[in-house]
């Protein structure tokens, strides 16, 4: 990392944080050389870039301002209201409708749950997989399918081991990317008919697995800003046989919540007292704006009752599928179901990402990566304000690429979504995102794709039809 | 295929058929060259390629003979005798217990379930993998993960057509490796509780399926060379209410049984009366050793009662994980059962098969391939006859890389497994494939692998342990 990008994060963390707000004046350069013991070269170099990533903006003749986004900007929305107290999953069908609509390459992918794949280091990986490939022993492909790439379980171990999680090497289990891992979690520790406590809104392949496997579905609200409500939590585990719970803690989809330090630790020692495992779902782990990444809830993990999924399929590999789970005490019974059922994940792929995260720079990708999605969110906030219909509230996740909308009472997003896409664009209505069909006036939109002229018609275009309503 | 390879294919099909038998002299050159109408060159070429390939052998100064594997060797098993009606499924434990001892790359892996890796072109998959990565279009990661690589279904397609079964594209759903398309079929067709008909002895995955979807086993005898007993699975299909029938109707694992045309048509026209949907396990379809590919149950489908599932983990690309259903009228079910638990194969495994079908000249590597797994075929059954106790008997598969072994009443292959392992040696004890765990005294070994002096005493080692009981 250059002198200037670290300058640059610093200033950024300012804004972020507060520190400096909406319309205010950065430092000018000789100021800031001078505080923070910087060449003006490094300070031009780090505004330029902070300038690109949409964070502030030059003034003829003024110097630079932190981007009023704020100002035209829409209010966030409330903690989710609490919904009956379990409930059968039958959401399968509206999802794959949704989905079906996403396959032309033309729409606007507004509805999409990947990032622009035009994000990711495909060359270089492939690369990658050249001289994986070419190193690679023959048995190597019989014997890594058992426990996986030693390597890649290595690499992966010491990633948590630098985010302060101390990791057994067989508690990891590599997978078919994330949602293999999911499902095996699941299966592990429940049985057709079993309670689940899952958020609401919930990640729509979440309320899928749960109607698949004969799961009941118990939903808890979740803060915008603060993740799950602890205490409807702990009055559910207290009045319910709950056999699982199924949570986000950080960036959850779709509000991007991600729940403080200590209420992480909090939500472990109250399952920790019950003794119900935990399946956190930890996807977007990466895809943190700050310059601190979120802890897991498995970091306060004591006896194993945490099993924590990751995924390469967001951060680096999209289409490689490969995934794992650090499955605690399940990891052996985990790892079971898997031979059972698709063995393992391709030997070649886990190779290709095992060399790639040897050599392949991945921290460097993994900043440019957020840099671009927090540029994004930026844009699509600030074109939100400038187009949709005052009452709309909106989500302001420090991560990730997606956001959360709240529309006036009165649109129906099922209908938005029928008549956006009749204009070529996709997005995700609230509906597919709960057992009870809740979230109405609610859609998902993700930002993951460079931001240009389309998507800002786009946006416009929504903004016309929810007016209609 | 050059013209020695075919004269040298007619020949070992006449040896294969029984017109030449074990001792008898094969044509002199001249001979041949006049009958056949080939050159003196591409007869002896050819010869030279049967003894190497171990069909016939030299003999000083009389010219080639047919190799006299007949003369020592042992008699074939019965079919397999009837079990209790059905049977609640519980051998994972000792399935994982049989498989755990495999990892050790320094036993002799008679016990495996995969041939050598050196009998594939994984350098020739590599070249094809990097040819597929530099041409890949950024967006098929994304894509190709909902129905899989489009090159990748024309060519499965292709090879259906060729052998004579008419499939819509849009049956196929690519997954990873087979053993996923018949966890999902079987997911599709049945719930917990349900009767499922499947063979005795079965491939013990298939318990280990069954057992984890808590579904009951209906076994049904096996004739090792004319596969089940369709008398006794009509009869069960009239009294039962068996769900579904999962068979290998060729090479089928562990007996390498593979039924007639005829018997296979038989088979669909009992289940089509019925509507009892076949899932249809064909992995070893690619290793026969005839002239002619034998059909699959698949061929005689009307009305896509027949779930196909295939694979090319043993005839091409162990470790990629890539197989596929052609799944009949439950295609679109299997489809989205696939996309809530694993997604998608992975995209650059997919990507690489398919350049490899185009240009990596597959057929002529299935050739090598089965001639190499035909030799060691011979070389285990002479191996066998030599050095396996009187009253042993064995299978005689006409493809494959498994030989089913039935040892005198006295021995007890759960002990001979851990007393060969304590030598270094490991193989299939016969109770891992029951879900009564019936076969005590017999077992599996794996010829897939080059046969060398250590092979030779293995297989003397065993028998020297047989004698003991």
């Amino acid at each position: 990392m250059k002198r200037y990008e670290k300058f640059a994060d610093q200033i950024a963390e300012l804004i972020r944080s507060g520190m400096l707000t909406p319309g205010e004046k950065v430092p000018s350069v000789r100021h800031a050389s001078r505080t923070y013991g910087v060449s003006p070269s490094t300070v031009f170099q780090a505004y330029y870039l902070l300038e690109d990533r949409g964070l502030i903006q030059a003034r003829a003749r003024s110097g630079y301002f932190v981007r009023e986004l704020a100002r035209h900007s829409l209010a966030e929305p409330e903690t989710s209201a609490q919904a009956a107290q379990t409930t059968e999953v039958d959401v399968s069908e509206l999802v794959f409708s949704v989905l079906g609509s996403l396959k032309d390459p033309h729409t606007v992918p507004f509805g999409s749950a990947f990032p622009s794949p035009q994000l990711f280091p495909l060359p270089r990986l492939a690369r990658s997989m050249a001289h994986a490939l070419r190193d690679m022993p023959a048995h190597a492909v019989i014997t890594d399918m058992t426990s996986g790439n030693p390597d890649l379980r290595r690499q992966i171990a010491l990633r948590y081991m630098v985010a302060g999680v101390r990791l057994p090497l067989d508690e990891l289990v590599i997978t078919n990317g994330a949602l293999e891992a999911l499902n095996l979690c699941l299966q592990t520790v429940t049985s057709p008919g079993d309670l689940v406590a899952i958020e609401a809104p919930a990640f729509y392949a979440t309320l899928q697995v749960l109607e698949r496997l004969k799961l009941k579905a118990v939903e808890i609200p979740v803060n915008p800003r603060e993740g799950i409500d602890l205490e409807v939590l702990a009055e559910r585990l207290a009045n319910l046989p709950i056999k699982a719970c199924w949570f986000m803690s950080s960036l959850q989809n779709p509000l991007g919540a991600s729940m403080s330090d200590s209420k992480k630790q909090a939500l472990y020692e109250l399952l920790q007292q019950r003794q119900v495992p935990l399946i956190e779902d930890d996807v977007y782990a990466e895809l943190y704006y700050g310059a601190q990444p979120p802890k897991p809830v498995k970091s306060f993990d004591r006896d194993g009752l945490v099993m924590h999924c990751g995924s390469f399929s967001k951060s680096l590999a999209p289409g490689y599928r490969v995934g794992w789970v650090a499955g605690g005490r399940y990891a052996e019974q985990i790892s079971r179901l898997k031979l059972m059922t698709t063995i393992s994940p391709s030997v070649p792929a886990q190779a290709a990402i095992a060399d790639y995260l040897q050599h392949g720079g991945y921290d460097r990708h993994l900043r440019k990566l957020r840099h671009a999605l927090e540029t994004q969110q930026g844009a699509m906030l600030a074109s939100a304000a400038r187009h949709f219909p005052a009452g709309t509230r909106v989500t302001r996740p420090s991560g990730g690429y997606f956001l959360w909308f709240e529309f006036p009472e009165q649109v129906d997003s099922l209908q938005l979504f029928q008549l956006a896409l009749a204009q070529g664009i996709s997005l995700a209505p609230g509906p597919i995102f709960s057992a009870t069909r809740r979230f109405r006036n609610c859609a998902r939109l993700n930002h993951g794709h460079p931001w240009d002229a389309q998507s800002e018609q786009a946006m416009e275009l929504i903004g016309r039809i929810l007016a209609s309503f």
